[in-house]
């Protein structure tokens, strides 16, 4: 049955509809650029850290986001605990695992959260969904050098292994669920010069996901939402720092029938 | 007695001469628009946040801002500690309780800081200002969803319980201490379209605290700024990216005289 | 022997060719602008601060960058462990004494890097150098309010304590390592209206550190691509928002052939 593409309007006409909460709990490299791309597509992002108040915060909210970037021990105990509460309250979580591989603290921390927490959607580069499959995977700091030789296969091993929709991130985008797969072919270059583009795509389906039912379903629309915003943002700009301004002007300005005219998806 | 415009055209003239040090401790999550807001109107900012140093800090400051997002218990700690040192050297302090009543941690923290700090300025949304006044107020994320019934009897009871001048952004913002009240009507939606534009208000008004005496204008002269920087960053913006480089520029541009005619301002 | 400035514009050849990743330990209030300059200038950053993985990031890392903006202990222990595993492996190590002098622990903590760790190059402003030399300075918040009385002598002696470059920046930088010393003059006084700058500069000195040899011909190397950038971003701004996103178009577009005709020096 292939993806109605009046779905991923639907969801972004619910998103600017219901103004989900978005607990997210990010890295402090990219976290205001985060907070607004979640604003500009009609979301309110929370970003509370301290297990002091955590599973408060996310039962308050609409979906949680955990995302691995500069962690330490007290943020991932913190994320674990919000995470079983979103798990209890039937929250959809959704997991970054940003430099998967580039350390082992990262790699345990990923495997303990594996061993605890239902995740809806794991979204990586080709690298990282390489390592976290052990199918081979590179990593240059954070960006993916090499992903595994067989994607799909990679994708389709930690979608089986984690129960989640596995989305990847590059030139293209792909979204697995066990034998589906979808390729999003929107977005520009100018996406992966600027620091933050995959933080913030994280995010925006942590709010695709509080407002559509389906992961897999949720997961492309975050990515031809997101795509189409870097095409347009593109348009004029000079480079990164013109291209990061126009980036929030897109999300914000985009309407739900672009996507459905805009997604360039194969299946 | 009406306020005096120029009152607030010579505290920005004071900030542009003597570039006040606002010590701010502030979420990780805006600090970087914070500071260059803060840089932007003629202050300088200095974001020390750990308990071995801020009071050395605050003690070469000229005013000392709190704002409560993304707390945790080192954060509030080093807070108290500051904010009392501030009292002790006679340096305005700023209150921005950000979420409170998202969590029974925030609440505490506001709780404990009522019962050791003075504060000058409490600057929250309504519904904060409505949770802190026990008069009723609900938020959706860290935003307003809902202020009390009788808003102006919330700040004065806030105010009263406080002895602090308290200010309420929105769509108009409200600047209230016992009886006194001023409504200042300057401002633009795009503003609640970005992420942190609350929080640069309260850094702006411990820039103004640190150069004007009475905090009650000072609150006043921080909405008018603002607010006309945001009306002036609207003009030819294509959404909340580039209205978030134009607010800088507008607050970086704007005259003391342009506060003094432009100040939309109901007693 | 006179610089080249072919060694210049070779050092970014080399740096958009090799792509290098720096690990940069650096304050929460400026971390993603200083990301985004990075990527700009065609280096990867990443920004792991947790003592649990330092030492594996840098040592898959090309060179380190600590600096002192908004520092706590435990940040401080991250950065001596990383530090002395960058000396163990040979990577270059940039710091940046952020505030030093405006607090004791800055000071100690300085203290303690000196004693442990040999840099490859010091950047600060003028009353940062002027307090790590012991010849005078003074700070306002952490800009420089008063530099030495003897500049040149000041950068000499921190230079000959540490063994390090010394690059100091301001309306003109200087790069000083024992008696040689080169004045870059490029630049714009847009650059010190947004917060930031010389955070990104250190870390811009780390991906030219990565590739060239030479720590004084790296220093120099940056020097003159940001004060480049700085020009050519002034260009037809409204103030320091457009300024900033035009910063990280120049940084983005600049040619190595640009920075060697650009290049103001005197020696």
């Amino acid at each position: 049955m292939p993806l109605k593409r009046e779905a991923l309007s639907q969801a972004l006409m619910k998103i600017r509809h219901k103004k989900p909460v978005i607990h997210t709990m990010t890295n402090w490299v990219t976290a205001g650029e985060v907070a607004n791309a979640l604003q500009a597509i009609g979301a309110r992002p929370i970003m509370a850290i301290s297990k002091d108040e955590v599973t408060e915060i996310v039962a308050n909210a609409d979906g949680l986001v955990i995302n691995l970037g500069t962690p330490d021990p007290l943020r991932i105990e913190a994320m674990l605990l919000a995470a079983r509460q979103a798990n209890t309250l039937g929250r959809p979580v959704i997991l970054d695992p940003v430099g998967a591989g580039a350390s082992n603290f990262r790699l345990e921390a990923i495997r303990t959260i594996f061993s605890q927490i239902r995740i809806s959607i794991i979204r990586g580069n080709q690298a990282e969904i390489g390592i976290l499959s052990e199918m081979g995977g590179k990593l240059r700091g954070i960006d993916a050098d090499q992903g595994p030789s067989d994607l799909y296969r990679a994708a389709k091993i930690l979608s089986q292994k984690t129960g989640s929709v596995v989305a990847i991130s590059g030139q293209e985008d792909w979204v697995v669920k066990d034998k589906r797969k979808v390729v999003i072919e929107n977005g520009h270059p100018l996406m992966s010069q600027i620091t933050g583009t995959g933080c913030m795509l994280s995010a925006i389906m942590g709010a695709f996901a509080a407002v559509e039912q389906d992961p897999f379903i949720a997961a492309v629309g975050a990515c031809v939402l997101f795509g189409l915003a870097g095409e347009r943002a593109s348009i004029g700009v000079k480079g990164p720092g013109t291209f990061k301004a126009a980036l929030l002007d897109a999300l914000f300005t985009l309407k739900p029938e672009e996507i459905e005219v805009g997604a360039k998806l194969k299946e």
